[in-house]
């Protein structure tokens, strides 16, 4: 099965929006408020569930408990997960920082660097380890590459070699992995991007007539 | 004109790769090889393009340089903009401390700080500010909350009464904003979510027979 990762964000989503509604101990939720919170619409969050084998009950609404259920094991939370961080700079503080992953099954258990003065330094609750030391008895699912961009490739090398199957990479650099291996970028400048599109929008848009020509769509 | 995030996230990395191919002084580009780079189909490249008014040539492709001028023009990347970073901890040091922003037209003119401690000091080129300072005098076009959660409504507001028209959000909490601003939420957790749901699809999918009954998927 082939799933966008736009579909997947907004699994992400319409959990976070379950996990909100269960606090307030409600039993049912309609697709029209799940489309709501996402300003999308409950067409588009009927496909997406229905595409998981979730369908609600019409007029009554979606099970919210059985739901939240479904999608947790569909975005592979209901097991824990090994993290490693490697880069133990402002990024990689921040990660360490932040304790919303924990609450949703990420559990961030080593943090490497290669800089000797970091080594052995406190980084929130764990001791900076020396990226050499990284090895498969980590037993690391994922990994962060929070490191200068002229060491992300031979970080995601030794994770790859440490196990590691899924990789989180905030350098600005495309990676090679073998086939096996996930990869998903977090690239900030194309968030900023997404702002300066939305403001730039509300002008008129101007379609420099050169290239409006209909010339046959297929290069 | 409405168009999807997925969309513009997907123009950004197109003018990321027309970057490097204009670099290697280039002329034009096949709308298969920028569908490669990306992992998806040429289709859906040619439409992402044709959608914007930008038409190659069949058998010919792109022309680099007109193609790279229009993306940047519809990203909003033809002027500069001034953001102002609200929170000078981990991740706003981590912001201010990359580089690649000034290269793609975001300037990070300011950063501000409720805490008296860290106001005045260096974060990287800028100094502190009192986020009491924050004020229309700024010509902020984007602000970035980089501060803990408790905060963010509160930085928001201020953000959009010193004339703020798009928040880059990386608290984990939904805004309140007025109609005329735009929000990008950046969820950590949705990113790693991404990654446990690709880790987990390699498992054969199980869905639970109570609720694959096939109900009328309106709910």
């Amino acid at each position: 099965m082939r799933v966008s990762q736009s579909t997947v964000r907004r699994l992400s989503n319409y959990y976070r929006v379950l996990d909100q509604v269960a606090a307030e101990n409600r039993g049912v939720i309609s697709s029209n408020e799940l489309a709501e919170h996402e300003g999308i619409t409950s067409a588009q969050v009927r496909k997406d569930l229905s595409y998981f084998g979730a369908f609600g009950r019409r007029g009554l609404g979606y099970n919210v408990e059985r739901l939240r259920a479904e999608i947790r094991a569909i975005l592979g939370l209901d097991r824990r997960w090994r993290v490693g961080v490697a880069g133990s700079g402002h990024l990689g503080s921040a990660l360490l920082a932040y304790r919303g992953f924990g609450n949703q099954g990420f559990d961030i258990v080593a943090v490497f660097d290669a800089d000797r003065s970091r080594i052995g330094t406190e980084a929130g609750l764990l001791q900076v380890r020396d990226i050499d030391s990284l090895s498969l008895a980590d037993r690391l699912d994922m990994g962060v590459i929070a490191t200068p961009v002229g060491a992300a490739q031979d970080v995601a090398d030794r994770f790859v070699a440490a196990g590691v199957r899924g990789i989180l990479n905030f350098a600005p650099r495309k990676l090679r992995v073998p086939e096996n291996v996930t990869v998903r970028a977090v690239d900030m400048t194309t968030m900023f991007e997404s702002l300066s599109f939305a403001l730039t929008e509300q002008r008129p848009l101007r379609v420099p007539k050169s290239t409006a020509r209909r010339t046959p769509p297929e290069a």
